[in-house]
């Protein structure tokens, strides 16, 4: 049972409704609640470059669809020249941000089905494609959902829970991943607080999980990314949930920058540390957390807000979008198998390791 | 010799001429260099608990010659009402921000001077109060210079330095506290990065710490809070310098939010952290760093920026404008008399115990 109804009233993430491929633009909360359809590649490659839609799992699934609406526009096109654009749009829309394996494991996946599909028509071949797409929306849901089924032991009635970034309903299609187990723990009646850390410098935080959580009556409070510290030596958190963008063979992951922070600070207070994540955040052909490439993103996220300026002008800036936290600092995985803990090389190759090969 | 040449060209945080109190106005930097003159007690209290002026030194100084301010417009007062008055508008001022230690450190001192003085009118007794408001301004001056002569060893070429928050020349009337080994270092002509946390909620390190290292030529890169232990991992950072609001008797220090963080995160990493600061900013009466209080700010300071929202409505939030950082986690103190290392309690007791009763 997939438990969308636990956030029914926030708007969906991506929709595709009579072909159609609509997402809610993530830039505008939570001051407005605009729904945007994409009706090129460029206008897919665009929305998940300018985090329109952000978050692993969601972007997984619009560059699917993203896919989808490319090709519609080349029907007209013949057989062989219809699967060599394929390709060429697959690259194309993998190129819109480095760091979320799902992006490129999303495409793989488009790509396997037309390679594998005998369609002799441009038409049938784009219909395996949505068929694909579909899959791949449906799955996202059900993972998001398995994950909070095991996620949700860990919350106990008076828990503090502390999360980082989005990794919520907003950054999916279902019930998010780090916020999964929240949602399942909310429907079954626990009383517990949630603290977001707002998430310099886009602010994801303050923006996007306190929205979708006050949306659905959590108990959340918003601190700054530099109060976690202050808040924990409180005796305020129980525990940490984050999602993330790849995670290594190894069990290091990519997340949010400022994760990294984060899991050891948790640490230095003894306070158990979870990564929430479908197993197509696993990339077991990244052996270590060094391998993964981290998005450095303009200036302008950092000196502006909102076109304010909040520094001085011609100011050297750095803005690596992740930070790669070693798996020594990780207490568990949540995923839709169960809680993967150490040691994470073995227990995660163990549960995943066909998935990862075949895709 | 005061070195304030070596960034001459900064507008004073603080003046006092021909009987004018002028501050520059910490709110509206980078965007505008505004000066602003505080006529009475009142302008002189908002000014301080708006941060229009702020840096615990800066503020001890301010309160002085506030005092002074007050006082002039009571000169109109008989002896005994003058005396009595000018301990209520010492406790006035010291209303306008609880956790930096020199606010009420310098007020004390100001009010010492009037008890001890023989004065039989206001107006001597106002010269009086005016000669210890420009002593303690010089003092600060030379503090700062001092602080900055015994840190400058530990600042070698080709080092990065961490910073947070802005314990900066806008924070004193000097070369200010983490940063006065900064610009000696620069001054000697060491080649050395500095990087910039920029300190969520009120961006001091982003708008003013970058504003002033820039002005004075500085290599200086601005991060995000969150950023730190990301920029450590990639061994950029040799040294951690921080200013300090108060400090207790056993080393614990109040300083602003995102400072315990920065510590945990610095010991993980194994990189030195120390405090700049002067023997004013020492509290011996406070034993551990649990006594100081710690000034919650309002909401909104987190949620809007620039009176732009940047948060949901009707949300739970948390702004303790400064953690306590316990002792463990500092390498050193650097102040005027030299770097003070562990045991702490022993040592700051040795070099200080006798000025801090005084006081």
């Amino acid at each position: 049972m997939i438990s969308k109804p636990l956030i029914s009233s926030l708007p969906a993430t991506i929709s595709w409704e009579n072909d159609v491929l609509s997402i809610l633009d993530q830039t505008r909360l939570p001051q407005e609640t605009l729904v945007e359809k994409l009706t090129t590649a460029e206008e897919v490659w665009r929305a998940i470059h300018e985090l329109r839609v952000r978050g692993a799992p969601a972007i997984g699934v619009a560059a699917a669809y993203g896919l989808c609406v490319a090709m519609r526009a080349s029907l007209h096109l013949a057989m062989p020249e219809f699967r060599a654009h394929l390709l060429k749009q697959a690259a194309y829309l993998d190129s819109a941000r480095p760091t979320a394996v799902n992006l490129s494991w999303s495409l793989k996946r488009m790509v396997q089905v037309a390679q594998a599909s005998r369609s002799n028509d441009p038409a049938s071949l784009l219909e395996a494609l949505i068929d694909e797409a579909m899959a791949i929306h449906d799955e996202d849901r059900a993972l998001c959902d398995a994950i909070g089924e095991h996620g949700v032991a860990l919350i106990g009635e008076g828990c503090g829970v502390l999360t980082h970034c989005n990794a919520g309903a907003l950054a999916t299609t279902g019930l998010g991943t780090a916020t999964a187990p929240i949602y399942k723990a909310h429907g079954a009646g626990t009383r517990f607080r949630v603290y977001a850390d707002e998430t310099r410098p886009l602010l994801q935080g303050a923006r996007l999980t306190t929205y979708e959580l006050q949306h659905a009556g959590v108990d959340v409070t918003l601190i700054t990314d530099s109060m976690a510290a202050s808040i924990m030596a409180q005796g305020l958190i129980d525990l940490v949930i984050v999602g993330t963008d790849r995670v290594a063979a190894n069990g290091d992951f990519a997340n949010k920058i400022g994760t990294f922070a984060l899991a050891i600070v948790a640490r230095h207070f003894g306070i158990p540390f979870y990564v929430a994540c479908p197993s197509s955040t696993l990339d077991l052909h990244t052996a270590t957390g060094s391998e993964i490439v981290i998005e450095e993103r303009r200036d302008d996220e950092v000196t502006h807000l909102y076109g304010q300026r909040i520094a001085p002008a011609d100011l050297k800036v750095r803005n690596p979008a992740f930070d790669v936290t070693p798996h020594e600092l990780v207490t568990g995985f949540i995923t839709e198998r169960g809680i993967v803990g150490k040691p994470f090389g073995q227990h995660l190759a163990a549960l995943f390791a066909m998935e990862g090969d075949a895709a």
